[in-house]
């Protein structure tokens, strides 16, 4: 009697796997800073509140399996605000981003077929990989250069007759990096050359700093018919625990397909909908005090790991996660020794080994992803935790 | 340039794909009686409401994968009440119950394995297929005897080494059987004697009628370490738009593999998780008057469609639907007739046709769903309309 081979062989959260030891020592009294997950701590927007409050439909039934058409709505004017045309049905509600991946997955790539990644690379990725049959090729990229893509070849080299689609993940998460208008043009180029689907992950979209505009998959014209964009609340408007996402795209191939898909588990979160109505209600100007604060932490943190001896790191552009090389052999190791054997003044760190955002065995190993989603005052005492904890570490491990 | 095959192969659904008809109908100003699918008209309970309303954490943020602990204990108390032990680390709550039938597909089958279930069966059984790459083997169970299971022979005559598990919905969508005690157990012999697993889709528990008593699978003790409950609140509370359901097993490779998947998705929906830890803390005494009103309709639905000429049906003892053979030899094409040619005082019915509930090609032709989830009133109009319809469109089809 044994499960399948799928169930078998999928592999636990590498981001939740060490959470019993933060478990452990929050019971022994210790202070844990959590950097390790992407949990935004920016209150989530009243009027998500009040669309709670109000909801008084006799009946709390199904809905469209496509999403409320208000909801629709409301994003095509998120979107226009952004010189981003979208109608209605280009629009296919989901049950958070992550729904949206396996829709797009499934919609693009038979079991047994291949989709090109980046890695490092969101972990879930792999989750929804297992759960579609989909095999994903990475192609490494390197802190060195800020995690940009590689030369054409290097991506073209991973290209075969099962390759289906390239995802990309802009801005990027665990890395943080912003891509260009010329990366994407590159990109563009490769999947309509090669025939491939594009799939965007741009659920960071507000995030990008230092001026910067984000540029998304979906202004590209000539490569339309074989995009697909996947989108969240979640981080957008702090609202995680919503489980509202969005698959969008201008082809009507893959809306169909989706739409059945879609039609197969019935409907999103009701409630949660109207809620995503609000917050988009609120318009752009909602987001410029909370890209100023994330800003403000990048560089908080930016600035205080980066006169620590051994650390290498870049400062990335967008998201709220980097991924910071240290002088350790094994950074899950170290995780979980700062966890469980040390402490700086009752306080202690739990980060992100990065070896679980590589899919290539044995890279990432000396590197970690932090999120910074505390307040200032909460990342400078992190820090000081951190390097305290890290001398010791080292001192002990020579 | 083309989507998946799967993308392409999967059935859109039966029961929605007529809507458009009924949409022009109502456009006309035609009353149309829906008896079509199975969105319950009953008041969604107050403290759902409530809970909606009373949720001010200051962030929604990501809750566990499997889902609050205090649901666990919530549905633990709820299952108590039947006399069914479970503890909290049984069950992982899901999005709908929809996604607990992707997770017990993909845990129990790899890609290309097989699924014995009952036909007529509950079609969006099919997607959830697709997306697992699972093969459903139905075996087909006949009207004239209320849907009853055949002799083990006809289902072991299906078993072969790609069979891993046997699918059990009771009460059942679409017949309304509910399986007795000695059907039970004859499944329970035949997945130990061929080592498969069990899955039991028992959503609608509460509506049994007659006095009997819905017997689970869980209570099967031989099989616990291969048994999955597919579990949701959506017709328990009439709460069909919050998407919450459960995966309930005893086994802990189930567990453990499910777990994994659940990770892979993040989380289900949190507000709507305190909805339903409001609603099941009414305790058992809410549903004995939900359980008399659809009673009473069925009574009256079964009366009405039994007195019409040509029509046969047997009465079913749960659920909230019946499978009726009419005297048309394509249900498909009379339910477009009755939504776009067909009006009596103003009014039609819409039903759903069988034949996109069996696998089978060309079974069930004849034969139509209903669900009866309006009220007696609109029933007995409902029965009226459809008589009169039945009789013109036999005229006009003779």
């Amino acid at each position: 009697m044994n499960i399948s081979l799928r169930g078998q062989k999928i592999q636990a959260s590498p981001i939740r796997k060490l959470k019993p030891y933060a478990d452990q020592a929050i019971a022994r009294g210790v202070k844990v800073y959590f950097l390790n997950i992407g949990d935004p701590d920016v209150p989530t927007p009243q009027p998500v509140y009040d669309a709670f409050r109000d909801f008084k439909d006799p009946v709390l039934s199904y809905g469209p399996a496509q999403g409320f058409k208000e909801l629709h709505v409301a994003m095509c004017d998120y979107f226009a605000g952004y010189n981003i045309p979208l109608a209605p049905d280009n629009i296919i509600v989901t049950t958070g981003g992550s729904e949206a991946i396996l829709f797009a997955f499934n919609v693009v790539a038979d079991p047994g077929d291949e989709i090109i990644v980046f890695e490092p690379f969101y972990t879930n990725y792999n989750g929804y990989a297992y759960f579609a049959n989909v095999k994903l090729v990475p192609v490494t990229l390197r802190g060195e250069n800020g995690f940009r893509l590689p030369p054409d070849a290097e991506i073209e080299a991973m290209i075969n007759p099962k390759t289906r689609a390239i995802l990309l993940c802009s801005p990027n998460n665990p890395t943080g990096t912003v891509y260009t208008p010329e990366e994407l043009e590159r990109i563009a180029r490769i999947v309509k050359k090669h025939n491939l689907y594009l799939i965007g992950d741009e659920v960071y979209k507000e995030l990008v700093y230092d001026g910067l505009v984000h540029k998304s998959i979906l202004e590209y014209k000539a490569i339309e018919d074989r995009t697909i964009v996947v989108d969240s609340i979640s981080k957008r408007f702090s609202c995680c625990g919503a489980r509202i996402g969005a698959l969008i795209t201008r082809s009507k191939d893959i809306y169909g397909a989706a739409l059945k898909f879609a039609q197969a588990r019935l409907c999103p979160p009701s409630v949660e909908q109207k809620a995503a109505i609000a917050a988009y209600k609120m318009g752009l100007s909602y987001f410029a005090p909370v890209r100023a604060e994330y800003e403000h932490r990048r560089n908080v943190l930016y600035e205080g790991l980066k006169a620590i001896p051994g650390v290498s790191l870049y400062k990335p552009q967008g998201a709220f996660y980097m991924i910071v090389r240290i002088p350790v052999r094994d950074v899950e190791k170290f995780v979980v020794w700062m966890l469980s054997e040390f402490s700086h003044e009752n306080q202690t760190v739990m980060v992100a080994p990065a070896e679980g955002f590589y899919s290539t065995p044995g890279k990432g190993r000396d590197e970690m992803r932090i999120a910074y989603v505390l307040k200032e005052e909460d990342l400078r005492k992190a820090v000081v935790a951190f390097r305290t904890g890290l001398e010791k570490y080292r001192s002990l491990n020579p």
